[in-house]
């Protein structure tokens, strides 16, 4: 997996001077951005700290120079899925470590809404936004680049090459789940998936697919699409399944999202069939709003956390170094897979 | 419930403005504050829009003078508990009706992160601050005040009089609990608590025994307190009812939060007794981290988009008021019962 760089040894870093100082990298910060917030003996012991470590009024001076306000933006699509919850909890964490202070704005769904935020945070002195987005958003980024404001984006893969992204394997997540109904003895599963435009549907089933023609006549698979934001669909195509032959049923469901695994699972249990013994049943997205029933929902982990603070780690770099060099990243994180009592039955 | 006032009738607002010139209320305030993000023609356009409705240069004026930035900030504990993401959603939802942006920052359980997430967001322009801290936060309420940055509190009742602040009515949540209970015939509750140094739970607890206090010899109160931070501590208090005769057994279960509830539910199935036959089992904050299960859970409803709503709203007013005549409101909102299968059963 490819990893954000450290920085270069030797080069003393706003950290040592918190460190040396007794203070937090935000008083640092603040000393340089705003020591209006600062006490006078705080700013003085902060001073000295500075002199003492040879952190050099160059680097200093370069700080203030380079207009670096040490604010980043997070503007997610919304906080509803516990994924992007995940993610600014990472972000805030990985901020700061290098004294930055995260600032997140939520879109609610409203793509224009996501934008302005963008447009907002960098006209407000943000020094790098992290956006998650649902549909492409090209105006925005070249509008906040002539702002001299980069871009990292999470949890979607845009058309243009020169972005920063980080992303979640989701082929992985499909050929994770399929791997794991196998490895339990399970030949014939049902995929539920949904809405191809959504970046995580299409290529989940891709990899869904292709575990299961890897596995050969070892794994039958099976298909059927419903609407990904409303769980109560995969009814029906429970109850439809009720209505088959015993030996036609599949032994195994692998849902495209967590709250359709749920809603299933209710839906199977309320017609007397048991999970995971009569069928086993997984989730894919690992969202806490699915959580906590009395069948603990086996899923794949999409590293949210990581998510957050990878993006931070890779928006640093951008903002750090000289855009002439900065080469732009695609960090993919490998999912992994949560293992509970709907696939595994009940701890004896 | 208090509610906060409308503004003036007839006194042209910034939504008119961003009506007449077909534009966000977002653009209508940058052409004010930073007008280098619009469009020329854009601009112009917002400047005709203002011409034609009488919204008079002082009150353009008086925008740019007052130093109202148009920026608030919302300050969390954490964004783990779905109260914090509910009201995020009321408390963007609300700035954007009134043209303002919303700027999060999350503490992540750190209580020196959010005195440090206050005072920089009041020294980076946030013209007002939503905090929603578990403990008291007096000097960091002081220091941003110094920088005229109002604040007011969410779910928190501070010490302190000089504050606006919206709270739920915990002990109604308390009492709403244990009346649903014995509106559904059960005589026998028992609450599970947690430690009383957290509002919230030696609230409800007070609001659970006036209600089974004023049912007198229809209702049985027992209490029990577990680690409200660590739901598996239920585990043990339920096996020990399991051991029981059944007729010393509680016939409903309160539980101080959704996650110990959906715990106790699982540990009950586990043990053969059938929820809500045999008991009936409900939470107390409606966190969705705890929905989604073979049994959805009934619950008291936080409100927390409104919450977040009120907190804009009450935020507004001290902004735009002259402080010597703000008048410190407490809005209290009423929680409301969410009833499902845990303790209705499951519907025909």
């Amino acid at each position: 997996m490819p990893r954000g760089r450290l920085p270069a040894a030797g080069r003393p870093r706003l950290a040592d001077v918190a460190r040396r100082a007794d203070v937090s990298l935000g008083t640092v910060s603040n000393v340089f951005n705003h020591p209006e917030l600062v006490t006078p003996d705080t700013r003085r012991r902060v001073q000295e700290a500075i002199a003492d470590l040879g952190f050099s009024r160059n680097a200093a001076a370069s700080v203030l120079a380079s207009g670096d306000t040490r604010m980043i933006g997070l503007v997610v699509v919304g906080l509803s899925n516990s994924l992007f919850v995940d993610a600014a909890r990472g972000a805030q964490r990985m901020s700061r470590a290098d004294g930055r202070h995260l600032r997140i704005a939520t879109a609610e769904d409203d793509h224009d809404l996501l934008m302005e935020h963008m447009v907002h945070l960098a006209g407000t002195s943000a020094s790098g936004l992290l956006v998650a987005p649902l549909e492409e958003i090209d105006a925005a980024i070249d509008r906040v680049r002539r702002l001299d404001c980069p871009v990292v984006l999470l949890n979607f893969d845009p058309q243009r090459a020169d972005c920063c992204r980080v992303l979640v394997d989701n082929e992985e997540v499909g050929r994770i789940a399929v791997r794991h109904m196998a490895d339990l003895g399970r030949r014939d599963v049902l995929f539920i998936g949904g809405d191809d435009a959504l970046q995580p549907v299409a290529r989940r089933r891709a990899g869904v697919r292709a575990a299961a023609a890897a596995l050969g006549t070892a794994m039958r698979l099976e298909e059927v699409d419903v609407d990904t934001w409303t769980p109560s669909t995969v009814v029906p195509v429970v109850r439809s399944l009720l209505r088959r032959d015993v030996a036609d049923r599949p032994d195994a469901i692998v849902a495209v999202s967590d709250l359709l695994a749920i809603a299933a699972i209710e839906e199977l249990r309320a017609g007397g069939i048991r999970v995971p013994e009569d069928i086993a049943v997984m989730g894919c997205d690992h969202n806490s709003a699915a959580w906590g029933g009395a069948v603990p929902l086996t899923s794949v982990s999409m590293e949210g956390d990581a998510m957050g603070e990878e993006g931070v780690r890779l928006l640093i770099q951008e903002i750090e170094e000289d855009p002439a060099e900065h080469m732009h990243t695609t960090v993919l994180l490998e999912p992994r897979l949560d293992a509970r009592e709907s696939t595994l039955g009940r701890p004896v």
